[in-house]
């Protein structure tokens, strides 16, 4: 039987960063230096993350992660695979970031995807996020995926990898 | 610790049957007799089902179903309360069930919300369904609310009600 495998979508197969940073420019005419803004959660790297994050399109135009298409398309194969978000604060972005998956990932069917608020609700055997919150809460193998917030942090028994080519060794 | 309680929206807490005959009446001049769709699926008992369920609206103004707001209002405070509604196959109703929530139980967080395809991929302890396929997979307590399309099926282990206070006696 094939393992569940749930993938999370903000900063692990889109680059949200990219997104607050381009924001932020168009804000205040320039971007934070990124070393001072690791090991802050985005919401307090950005001062008007939220407000971003509620306008519309700041999901539909996330750029991809890179490797993440040609990664996921083998682990769809392997595994069962969902995609799941955390939307529920933001209701207009799930029909955006349901398009973004359809450009982007046109193999992942509707069946495999899911928004929630919290991901404690979910069943599965392998879960890949960016988030201590999520991973902390789920009983399977946990791999966390490097992003600005979560560096110099103790993995405290995730996984952590810093790109797509170390999640597909991890789990081959 | 609290149970954890898993809550479909449609044919549960909205009236989705009578949006069908609405949009049906609006069509064809005239609704079927009910019981000459009883024991067919949504789909098979309403040709252009599909297209109905993707019209703008269709979900936002359905009726609330006879007693389910004062019923859920008090699992609420007894249960880990989750509404969770099949929805990706038609991303435009998300944002619409969302605001159809907030509207008649506006006090269900967004933290409680999940919109999905497939609920087999959902962690609970009871799962309340109008859909033999969500219960026939779910590994606790089932209850199954009856709807025209699962009338006259043998209930394969699971509690049938036909109302919100049969709920409440069931869980009490």
């Amino acid at each position: 039987m094939k393992k569940r495998l749930i993938v999370d979508i903000d900063g692990v197969l889109a680059d949200i960063y990219g997104q607050f940073r381009k924001f932020e420019l168009e804000d205040f005419g320039h971007n934070q230096d990124l070393s001072k803004i690791t090991g802050k959660l985005e919401e307090e790297a950005f001062v008007n993350g939220e407000i971003y994050m509620a306008t519309q399109g700041f999901f539909r135009h996330a750029s991809v992660i890179k490797g993440s298409v040609e990664a996921i398309e083998k682990l769809n194969q392997r595994h069962d695979l969902f995609i799941v978000s955390a939307a529920t604060k933001f209701p207009n972005s799930m029909a955006e970031k349901q398009e973004w998956l359809l450009e982007h990932f046109p193999f992942i069917t509707w069946e495999q995807i899911v928004f929630c608020g919290t991901k404690e609700i979910i069943k599965g055997d392998i879960m890949i996020d960016d988030h201590f919150k999520n991973l902390d809460k789920f009983y399977g193998q946990t791999i966390l995926f490097s992003q600005p917030h979560n560096l110099n942090r103790i993995e405290n028994g995730h996984s952590r990898v810093t790109n797509w080519k170390e999640i597909i060794e991890l789990l081959s």
